[in-house]
């Protein structure tokens, strides 16, 4: 997933890594691990230093020992050693620093400046922090002189609640840095199969003569929550399902199956080939969005056995039409996709936790058993993002047997853990690394996010305007009703992958 | 694999089945011990009789005792049972014949007359003898009016010695019995996993769109014994591997994987397309034989760490230039496979015992990982004959890690043993029910045979008159090098199937 400029397997530059909201959740669970596991591989050169940034008035001992036990936590016991531990925790330092105020900027500014070979080091800036913030935090960086040309800054999702504010923290971000230096992550970009489907797709013959609308009969994306939305009830409510994981990962995912081959895989051109899938799906009228989508929030129900609260009691109130669970038809309309629906749904509270893509073909256009028993079903390819990370080719073999032909279902399996002795990376590893090596090929880049909100947006608008609400479902269910409906009506069914 | 007619599953009719032969190798060893399973699982009605044929003076007591003791011998212990082992030597009749002395022929008449419902009973005659006396034997069945509408012959493998004794074969049997009566056994086409190979192709969607030329590089098929020629030398030295495995296995194997769809898979549809392919097959002149066919003769060597003889020793005398090995390139000359080599090769004392198809894709048109390690190698659908039924898909996935992109190939698998939980029937189970059941597609029709020779005597005859010999290869490796250099000079190498 190299640009041409970056050798694989070479180290990364040097490197001031600097995180905003550096005693965070997203810092110490995610973001201090990556380091961690990447500098226990020697994946970060000697002089590489880490800064956390937060309002609290951590000396640098203070936070030192908050990182330790954070890694002690989330690290895996099997990965944890002392002389690792020791080497991360002696490049922390800690800033603290209140964005809209001037303390801190100052010691920030210093400990920046304070490098002997200045002009190649690279500095990352990590905005782990609410995006109201972000323009602030670009025009202060600014100020002290460390947004030149080596600094790269990252931003999680979401950008934005709808076009125009995701355009206003863009605009914000771009006053100070140019796009090639904005690093906007969606961390289901960096998982391993779904980097896979790059390399299955394009680094094998078999499957792209077949990846069309002459062959291809549909695709369902699927991301399930077994979770509730929990202690982020407040933020979530002001999102929803549409907006915290279609607009993002379900759409990125939608783009990599349906996306053309680039000249090379690296540098601007798969997320030139990403944009245009973005471009190609067809926008949704108010009627559109009346028959193609479906809106669901949980009630109560039982998770895995244990009973969960509904919506109204994880939030506190009943005042919200806010959708907990999405489903919908999109078309891609370009030459390769006419006619190929693309059905994505997500949820919470759903029966359990799964990230998959399926790729469904058609029918072989001849059925040439005419006595067989057993019916032959369609192939498909089901790619498994998370939990387990793998691939599966779903076809029709004979049965063993002297009687007559029984067709039967079998698998090709291939196991991301059996297939290969070490456990996948986080995707965080990954991401990280790309940024201090400044790869943006699993970034999303500003065209494409506003080209994401452009397309989801008229759904926000009829929904806010149409009589319906949210449908009901029970926590621990498929969610609701009409979500299989939307297929059925196209005589189709959700493929389950315990199916 | 049943023709319209068929019911699957349903109870053969009632039968007659004698074998010519009834106290030799074949008989003993595969023909009763698959008649003993089917009728295990209740396939026989209860009326079938089974009679054996010989010039042994056994009476029906002696008879059964041999028959039991060859099952005993030759079924596996957990597929034996008393009540199943005296319902199928009840059934069994002997018959002392000399075929062509007047004994016996009477006794013979009398008994396949003695039947209730005459008319209705399906009479087999299995001739497991010499091919020589295929002609006497069944004039003699037509004089004592055993050779009705009702009757069916199967005649063993090798069809005559050239074309002309094939066709003289043929006429003979076909004097007395119409070609839809004639069951000409190859047993390879009994396998589970060549008729899986039909299922494969055409029960599925996603094969058929890349089997051609423009996806197909190349197809590879290997029959590999371990096993020299044996206490077999005299018959051997008149035929030669080509002669006994390419002429008839290796053609059926490359017309499975090369035909076009039939309209079903049934009835005479499957023969009439592999028909279509031999007559496909672009004939050789001297020139190609030279270039395009390699033959080979074991000397001594270590097959599995054990010393074993040359051929000159396993037949007594060096005065043979009788090929145990042969490796030839075939070209199919059609629209579907024009410039798509088959590479067949098969030989006697080779490095392992393997039956497998290698179908090799061409590479992606582009290579999109330009940073990438390890490279991409080509797809590959392998289909394993025997010793293990099954099948793999290799292809190029990402190794799962961090850093930059490494290909490692991988191979979606399906074992037949893995799953089933039913082991696969022997070939001769389902070949013989076929036969009772009147189901010609899995048997070779005259003209298939006869195309077969067509093609394959301008080899033996520049054979016989080249300089050359037969190079010689130590036993227990791949063959002679000059089989490598077959596939060197195109750019290729032979698929190893631990490789």
């Amino acid at each position: 997933m190299h640009g041409p400029t970056t050798a694989p397997g070479g180290l990364p530059p040097a490197c001031d890594f600097t995180v905003f909201g550096g005693t965070g959740d997203l810092a110490l669970r995610k973001l201090l691990p990556a380091l961690y596991l990447r500098d226990r591989e020697g994946q970060l050169p000697a002089d590489t230093r880490i800064v956390g940034v937060s309002r609290s008035d951590h000396d640098q001992a203070a936070y030192r020992e908050e990182v330790r036990a954070a890694l002690l936590e989330h690290v895996d016991a099997d990965r944890l050693d002392d002389a690792a531990l020791d080497r991360m925790l002696a490049r922390l330092h800690h800033v603290t620093l209140d964005v809209n105020g001037s303390e801190g900027w100052h010691e920030l500014h210093g400990l920046l400046k304070d490098r002997a070979r200045h002009e190649d080091t690279v500095r990352v800036f990590y905005l782990a922090v609410a995006p109201g913030l972000f323009g602030s935090i670009c025009r202060r960086l600014d100020e002290i002189g460390a947004a030149d040309a080596n600094a790269r800054v990252v931003v999680e999702k979401p950008v934005g609640h709808d076009l125009a504010s995701a355009q206003a923290v863009n605009d914000a971000v771009g006053e100070v840095f140019e796009e090639s230096q904005i690093f906007r992550i969606d961390h289901y970009l960096g998982k391993e199969s779904v980097q896979n489907l790059l390399v299955t797709r394009f680094a094998n013959t078999f499957l792209e003569p077949l990846w069309n609308s002459h062959w291809v009969d549909h695709v369902q994306i699927t991301v399930a929550e077994s979770l509730g939305v929990g202690d982020r009830g407040g933020y979530y409510d002001h999102a929803g399902a549409l907006r915290d994981m279609v607009q993002n990962h379900l759409l990125q995912l939608l783009c990599l199956v349906a996306m053309e081959p680039p000249t090379y895989v690296g540098g601007e051109t798969v997320r030139d080939e990403k944009l245009k899938v973005l471009q190609a799906l067809k926008p949704m009228t108010p009627a559109d969005v009346d028959r193609d989508t479906v809106r669901g929030r949980y009630d109560a129900g039982l998770v895995g056995g244990a009973a969960v609260a509904s919506y109204a009691d994880d939030l506190g109130h009943d005042q919200s039409d806010t959708e907990t669970f999405v489903a919908l038809k999109a078309e891609v309309h370009n030459w390769r996709w006419a006619g190929v629906p693309f059905y994505l749904r997500t949820g919470k509270r759903l029966d359990r936790r799964t990230s998959e893509i399926v790729v469904v073909f058609k029918e072989p256009p001849h059925a040439m058993f005419p006595h067989s028993e057993g019916g032959s079903t369609p192939n498909r390819l089901h790619i498994q993002v998370q939990p387990d990370e793998g691939m599966r080719l779903h076809l029709t073999a004979k049965e063993p047997g002297p009687g007559g032909i029984r067709l039967r279902p079998v698998s090709l399996d291939l196991s991301y853990a059996t297939a290969f002795a070490q456990a996948s990376p986080d995707a965080y590893e990954r991401l990280l690394m790309d940024v201090i090596k400044g790869n943006p090929t699993l970034f999303m880049r500003r065209d494409e996010v506003e080209a994401a909100w452009a397309w989801v947006e008229p759904i926000l608008t009829r929904w806010a305007a149409s009589p319906d609400r949210p449908r009901r479902y029970p926590a621990g269910t498929t969610g609701p009703i009409a979500a299989a409906t939307l297929l059925e009506r196209d005589g189709r069914t959700w493929q389950e992958s315990d199916s």
